[in-house]
């Protein structure tokens, strides 16, 4: 899967739909991403696939008879392939199903996204080494990472209910916080609000409780990817996370974009997955040829924010920072076999989160957390104002791609949420 | 809702179901628990009512017509218990319904009892403080108990997607240990399997996202009770859990019993909540004055074991340990309130664990890891065979039940789960 190369990704493809064939979209017909979608007024959602500026409505175009985008993910690889190439030789310049398709078509301006399928569990692993060195080091300044992290790809279960797709809006949550000058802790509205740069992994066909899946069949088990933005209150998760983990923290709000990114897609851009020297190797159920040769991922991630003052203004979103996926620590392929080795079974729509994926850079940071010091050092932005943790209005917006010389530019759109103030 | 005494747990009321009027039944007419099951050779669930050694099938009943249980449970407080009612005087000596009704029975014994309903998050929590004395003792022997303990209802999330009913059989789970003597972590079957008592606690009416639910209204929002075991390998989850807590230690299998024993049913034994003189009072979004009065349930929880040898021996389980909720930290009430204080959204259907429900005395722990002081010192069995932990074919039965003088018995029927080799 991660070495073959099919015609769908043959760079030199174009659309009979123009938009898709701009340098600068993000879904050229190389691309061909999966969400949901409604028109004004309805009140369930359809799947669609992104193309240039245009979502193609899959069950007009006479390709699928059903809106259950976590059946479609169901099935195997072969069956997902099959579609994927239908519905790439449909959109190519000179298709004979043109005119079925053209209706099939409406304009990304004109719909409403959702979140890309029912999700039933959510995980968040923790596999931007860089992120979990930073933080580590606010707390344990000499032993940044704690023992296990080279060895275990570290996660937890999420909240699934409160997931929302891009263009979530939610009011600043209250909790319990106790400073250390505290006599006892008191509820009120978190005053250190955060953002946290991720991509989610979306799992396709689904394992039986009690059978493992090798590492060498993990990826096959990915329908794809979109962004994810892990919102966490840092004054709430410092008070409450001992023994047991991050909740309250973090289960009021989680934001994903709305086109899930096929594995496939991203074949041009994968990387050797290389891990510092010195560092050991992983355990056999966590290492495979295949993994070694293309287990990681060329993906540019950026975080933007967009203040109200920004926005009353007239102006655009600032540039907070940038990463790259191929940072990572452990790969995709990795967290599928790690999340299953003990019999746990991923179920179709599944999500996984990658963890805070910061660079090396001390403005790298995925995460305000990182680039504020822990909140000691604010940043100044364009406009004046400064930041060390969220304000009310703030919209923070993900952006993902790929680019590499001769290849089309994949991208994951938006990934945009805003925070309201206290109720 | 909880000081109001209504009809249907009248102590003088019986049945013409002759069962459900024995005095050892789990399920006399003043119980009424929900639950799923189907009949040999059906693949959907029917939803039904257990009375005595018989289930009533809703739907044949002609009280509801759907085979959706979140649905039922997400409708308000008052159509609940319009149902609840109806079903008691359908049941009751003398009833004009009893044609019908007899219609709709079946015997326990002829069906198989599923997950009450679909469960879409499920939160565990860690209400057990002599549970949490004593694991914390195995760490920190001088303070056991961390600071937030008694100011926060500690929790996190858990795994849906191995949640399954009683009579679940699962493999010894394989997984990453290291013990401190290692060079290196390695990978092969869990070491330390334990099981833990919990209840667990089935949310009705859903809460919109962004809107908490108030202590006085959160009673309002669970539908009922059930036994849960939190299956656990203890080595795993010591190399795995920081900082994020525990993962795949917990997630390859949870089991519940199949009736949900509804808050009505339970009402005759609330009990004052109280907290041991010094404690710090809870904060007031987590205090009533109803919470105060009646926050507590007095439900008696056992654990049996029954070895492969005992089953081969024909011998009957063991009872290891008993507990009481009532020595539960954190009422009901108090979770709810707690897990959406910062606008997180409760489904119909999701499930809270209450965390594990020892007692205070040493043989009162509701996992070997406390009987067994951490492994250090293995209980000896009735018939000569000894545990630390647990051994494969051991099967473990929770049992859970109230009784009251001048009160009918009100049980949760049991939840058993069997641990079969490693593959």
């Amino acid at each position: 899967m991660r070495t073959q190369f099919d015609e769908t990704i043959d760079p030199a493809l174009t659309s009979w739909v123009e938009s898709a064939n701009d340098p600068a979209t993000d879904f050229p017909i190389q691309n061909l991403p999966f969400g949901r979608f409604r028109r004004n007024g309805e009140t369930d959602f359809r799947i669609g696939v992104a193309i240039g500026d245009q979502v193609l409505d899959l069950r007009l175009a006479k390709l699928i008879d059903t809106a259950d985008m976590n059946a479609l993910m169901g099935t195997g690889i072969a069956a997902r392939r099959a579609l994927r190439l239908a519905i790439s030789r449909g959109l190519r310049q000179g298709s004979g199903r043109q005119d079925v398709f053209r209706n099939a078509l409406i304009a990304q301006a004109d719909v409403e996204t959702g979140v890309p399928c029912r999700i039933g569990d959510y995980t968040d692993f923790y596999t931007g080494i860089h992120h979990a060195t930073t933080v580590g080091k606010l707390f344990r300044p000499d032993n940044p990472l704690l023992p296990n992290y080279k060895w275990v790809p570290v996660g937890y279960h999420g909240r699934a209910s409160s997931i929302a797709a891009s263009g979530q809006r939610f009011h600043r949550p209250h909790g319990q916080t106790s400073g250390p000058e505290d006599a006892a802790p008191s509820l009120g509205p978190s005053r250190r609000m955060d953002y946290e740069l991720e991509l989610g992994i979306f799992v396709a066909e689904p394992n039986a409780l009690g059978e493992p899946v090798a590492i060498e069949a993990a990826e096959e088990r990915v329908f794809g990817l979109t962004l994810l933005n892990d919102w966490s209150a840092r004054d709430i998760q410092a008070w409450e996370y001992q023994p047991l983990g991050p909740f309250l923290a973090k289960n009021f709000a989680t934001t994903v974009s709305p086109w899930m990114v096929t594995m496939d897609a991203l074949q041009p851009f994968r990387m050797p997955f290389q891990r510092p020297q010195g560092d050991p190797e992983p355990l056999p159920y966590l290492d495979s040829p295949a993994n070694r040769a293309a287990g990681g991922v060329d993906i540019r991630l950026e975080v933007w924010l967009q203040t109200a003052r920004m926005r009353t203004a007239g102006e655009p979103a600032q540039l907070l920072s940038s990463s790259n996926y191929s940072d990572a620590y452990w790969t995709v392929a990795q967290l599928v076999a790690h999340h299953t080795v003990n019999g746990c079974n991923l179920q179709s729509g599944d999500l996984l989160g990658s963890g805070t994926l910061s660079g090396a850079g001390a403005n790298q940071g995925g995460s305000l957390l990182e680039l504020s010091l822990g909140g000691k050092q604010a940043l100044s932005l364009a406009n004046g104002e400064t930041r060390s943790f969220l304000e009310d209005g703030d919209t923070v917006i993900l952006r993902g791609y790929c680019e590499r010389p001769g290849f089309r530019r994949i991208g994951f759109g938006e990934c945009a949420g805003t925070l309201l103030p206290a109720r």
